[in-house]
């Protein structure tokens, strides 16, 4: 084999990305090389552009999103479901890769709390052979470790790489309830990629009302045409008119599961609020430290019997049931993909998930 | 108030209903006066009218799925939603009433398994005032212990009358299972209304794959339209060749989850074998004492960690969930509904389940 | 019939409790008449004294944990095993009765979030017949709905009236846990009479290590006696100290498990930093509004996927597996009983409790 | 490195095992080299020598039971506390591997499950270098996969050796159960280190009556020192009889956890009369294909609403939770090893296990 790869770089926190040529000829033994068809650009890629996220060294390639065709694999490799991997086929993967060997991957079955969790284009740079290693590349080489499904020509390559992030966190989120979503008014607060998730598994799990909260109308709009029963632009509502609201469809209890999709802690302030008693509350957005919000004790928890649950990124489990939920609803899910772009435009895609032009940026290598 | 209402009365099991007039002065204190607007006939009410359940009382007046408008309260009652019930309202309600002292109502938190379970059209008799204690009846008389939602103009009457027997115990088998049917195949044995309710709530829970076993093939082709993947006539394909396709469809696995919905217990026979290790058997259908069925211990048990759960009847958090379900189906739903006749023809009702032409008959006392 | 019974009454909140006597001719169809042969006194009996909860009616008979001997049903009147009540049988209660109607008691399957839920000493009043609805008095009229056990003369009833709420309350907590204790850290906040009884249930339920923070080196010293593995003083160590032994003791990792019983909000600013990644908070000592705590929802929360669970009373099934833990540690339990008086000191049984001085007052009708 | 090692080894199935020496230079990277100090002999180690198990390659150094000191660690390892291990620590470890990247290790975390697992003494022969795969040697090589846990000089090797298979399945088991056992009453069916391990862990867990079936009087007065409240001789007392006294001690309802540890499948038609409605049912001990048995799915399954659960084998997680189970009861367990002997009788315990002389016997190599 011999192969020339090319990527969009990141040397410096904050400065363009850069194409860069990789030369591979052999990859490590079990490992697998494959072609990007399909990269998504993530909210979390700008903070790692910006040099917020400590986990990111340089020089990396971005990309956690990812969806492709195998170009080869050295030794034998089976995906999740026992199918041996060959050349040609199409595939995803579960981003992240854990130890298991630790007390979260074998003890208590957590594997998304692993501490030597290694994520595809956020943990792992690209200095060392065989240097691909995220998604924004012509290709990747995966470790012998990832979790791989395959999939079809018939499944949709971009959705599914969305699905890959957003997707299987908020899919984590809805797993934590302990009971069926059926008779359940779901609350979501937010309207990004994760948000807009929720509301489609929310309503592939049986939810009988599911609420929407964020700030833009175009995403309203879209919550609306994916499946939101109800949606309340925070700018023009107020928080007391958005709980009488959300009182009046359930009886005057509040909701039986909230959502918190929104990145801003701040979010719990009206989140508990909306809850009923005995409700869930799914924290999944906050990915960074913020200030400290109050938090009313007794009323929000005691009082309510209430449950307030941190959603943590996802597994593997998460990953196989998000791709089963995702593969049934790409007509709706399509719709998430604002914008599609060559590779070499990354820069650009960065810069309109940050002006929040975009919801989704698709990235094509062969583009 | 003084009101004549008139019910198909069973006086002698074997022996055709017959209409007999009531005369209603005063209910109960707490109780509520209800017009039927909507009557299921179940499978079970011609076992009931051939005396083969023990727990019937006569004469009676048989259904035990109903729906209908609000005449009168005696006082003050309030549905699970904590609404006031008036008269005018459209209702429906659990057809069962447990006691709310035993083991099982407050320790267990399982009331379907209330030895003092009381229900409507099966163990209670129409001798004693206020009579009117079924559903083949213009009017029905509820106690006040009677768990009750209100539905509003828009809903389907005959569906959710439908819905509170088999469609509350399918839900039930559903329920017991612990996880997300995200990504899961579900195998339904049987295509009697048990089985159909099956399809639209694995469906709507996120069933991945829905497979159908059945005899009949009208109700197969029902079962395709209202959601089935995959279906298989038994009379017209070997147990090994379903094996064979169900285990290619689940990577050599089998099923997560099957429900049997025959009523016979043989159908175990056949269902183990289709389970994946560590499967989960729902098995709801089989109503009646049956011959021991040969068990393999070590082959479907042990070696599988599987999940044998028998699923008895429905209760009040089953119902009102049922109710979610249904509501957001009903054009799939209403396909179930073969025959609607008039409350007279309710002896013709009866042998059109017996001789399995009707799937289901709803009798419309204004008929 | 015809019984002279007395009771200490609180008729102005701050005054001190009046002995009455009462008149009982015949008690309401399907009461229980039990004369009290153990009463506790809960310390937020003292909060009810003071004016501060504001469920309580004047006038009013204190008292919410008893224990006593049946004098005379009126009707049939089964416990919860099913055994019919008879006169002489000695019997405990659930403190609580809950409507049996409503979303939470019938829906979620949470009674004791039943927003009808009425209690026995707490916001039942004495103005109207039968007056007796409490347990400081010499008898108590219970109502049909109560939720009764028969207990024997081997039973301790000073132990088992002490458990009826801090023991119910705490086992509610535990019980809320998903997992087996088998191989867990518990970490409790607070040594009264709810943190000591989570020693004995902690220590009952399987856990491995359980750890006391408290401020009372008595406490401390009994919490030790009774199970806990490790105790702090937090009046002398410091927050930091504490962590660190607990890291060490967890292999770095954190408790699974924490339980606030302190009554304080801030209990929670140290409690969630103990926490591992995916531990389980119980919060179930804050009884009444307090300041908001800021609450860090990213560190807390997200990064560790915790759960922080509100815990609000307790339900019959809690009360009934109380009842089973207690009666199997009556010899380590008895030792929460500081003081033993006779019910016409119950004003001093309320200094005592307001002071601190008792963990816990058991007062004797017959004393 | 250069060591010599011993192991008894089965060459020919029902041929005396023969003592054999390996030459160990290196070892594998990643692998640990351990002295055994102390193993187990299973019942399940009879089958084998009998070469009824299919699973076994010869030659074969048996014993799945184990606990030593490490002698070399070729590389780094760390056990499930992330502690690093080094030559002299003592450990025990899991005696099956699994593959990690399976559908049972990845998506429904049920390890046990894993098609591809790999047992130490029961299939990995000695054929190959480092030949060292079971305990009935000096020594062991375990693999870099091998999950394990230290130990200390307080704990009780012999009694964690046994635990390490029936303590295992045994927890296994009880953590199926998906609520707490206070309150419940616990059936045992078997009195063999799996039912009595059984007896322990009820115990430990919380429930509230444990009650024994089986056929050895010694077996059953063990049983009760070591925490049944009832037994039952099987021999002397009718199935019957122990229904009648099952039901008296759980108020005519039946146990609501029955335990099957006899390995005989026909224990099932007595442990499903012994169940309660809604009771769940662990069959852990049928271990080989047997005659099916007559299975009454109406009345056991159905009506009852019961749960039939298989238990095959244990995971990580099950074998973390078990040594901390057992090292709070060394001293009741260690009275479930009845011969204790030098390594080089193994094949006197098997005979002694054989012919049920033995409930367990311990090896050890230095002895
Ligand atoms: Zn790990
Ligand atoms: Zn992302
Ligand atoms: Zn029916
Ligand atoms: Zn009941
Ligand atoms: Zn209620
Ligand atoms: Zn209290
Ligand atoms: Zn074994
Ligand atoms: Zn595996």
């Amino acid at each position: 084999m011999g192969l020339k790869a090319h990527a969009m770089v990141l040397e410096k926190f904050n400065q363009p990305l850069v194409c860069k040529e990789f030369e591979i000829s052999d990859i490590p033994r079990g490992s697998i090389l494959v072609e990007i068809l399909s990269a998504g650009v993530c909210g979390s890629d700008v903070h790692m552009f910006r040099g917020e996220d400590p986990r990111v060294p340089l020089p990396i390639i971005l990309g956690h999103e990812g969806a492709g065709r195998v170009v080869e694999v050295n030794g034998e490799k089976r995906d999740l479901n026992g199918e041996l991997l060959k050349p040609g086929d199409l595939i995803v993967w579960n981003r992240g890769i854990t130890c298991g060997e630790c007390y979260w991957c074998k003890v208590s079955k957590e594997p998304y709390l692993c501490p030597n969790r290694m994520v595809y284009g956020i943990n792992r740079g690209c200095s060392e052979y065989p240097h691909l290693r995220g998604c924004y590349s012509s290709h990747i080489v995966l470790d012998p470790e990832t979790d791989v499904l395959k999939v079809s020509e018939k499944d949709d390559l971009d959705v599914l790489a969305m699905a890959m992030c957003s997707g299987a966190t908020a899919y984590h989120a809805f797993d934590e309830y302990p009971e069926s979503f059926a008779g359940k008014t779901v609350v979501i607060q937010g309207a990004g990629p994760l948000g807009l998730f929720g509301v489609v598994i929310a309503r592939s799990l049986g939810a009988e009302k599911v609420v929407v909260i964020a700030g833009s109308p175009n995403r309203l709009k879209l919550a609306e045409e994916i499946g939101a029963d109800l949606t309340f632009n925070r700018r023009e509502t107020s928080a007391e008119e958005r709980r009488k609201a959300i009182m009046d469809i359930t009886h005057g209890r509040g909701a039986d599961f909230v959502l918190e999709a929104t990145g801003d802690s701040r979010a719990l302030l009206e989140g508990a609020e909306l809850l009923r008693r005995g409700g869930f509350y799914a924290v999944a957005g906050v990915a960074v430290p913020q200030d400290p919000v109050p938090f009313k004790v007794y009323e929000w928890l005691v009082l309510k019997s209430a449950t307030f649950k941190g959603i943590w990124v996802s597994d593997t489990s998460h990953f196989v049931k998000t791709v089963s939920i995702t593969s049934r609803n790409y007509q709706l899910l399509s719709k998430l993909i604002t914008h599609r772009l060559p590779l070499k435009e990354a820069n650009r895609a960065l810069e309109l998930m940050e002006s929040r032009e975009a919801l989704k940026v698709i990235l094509y290598p062969e583009g």
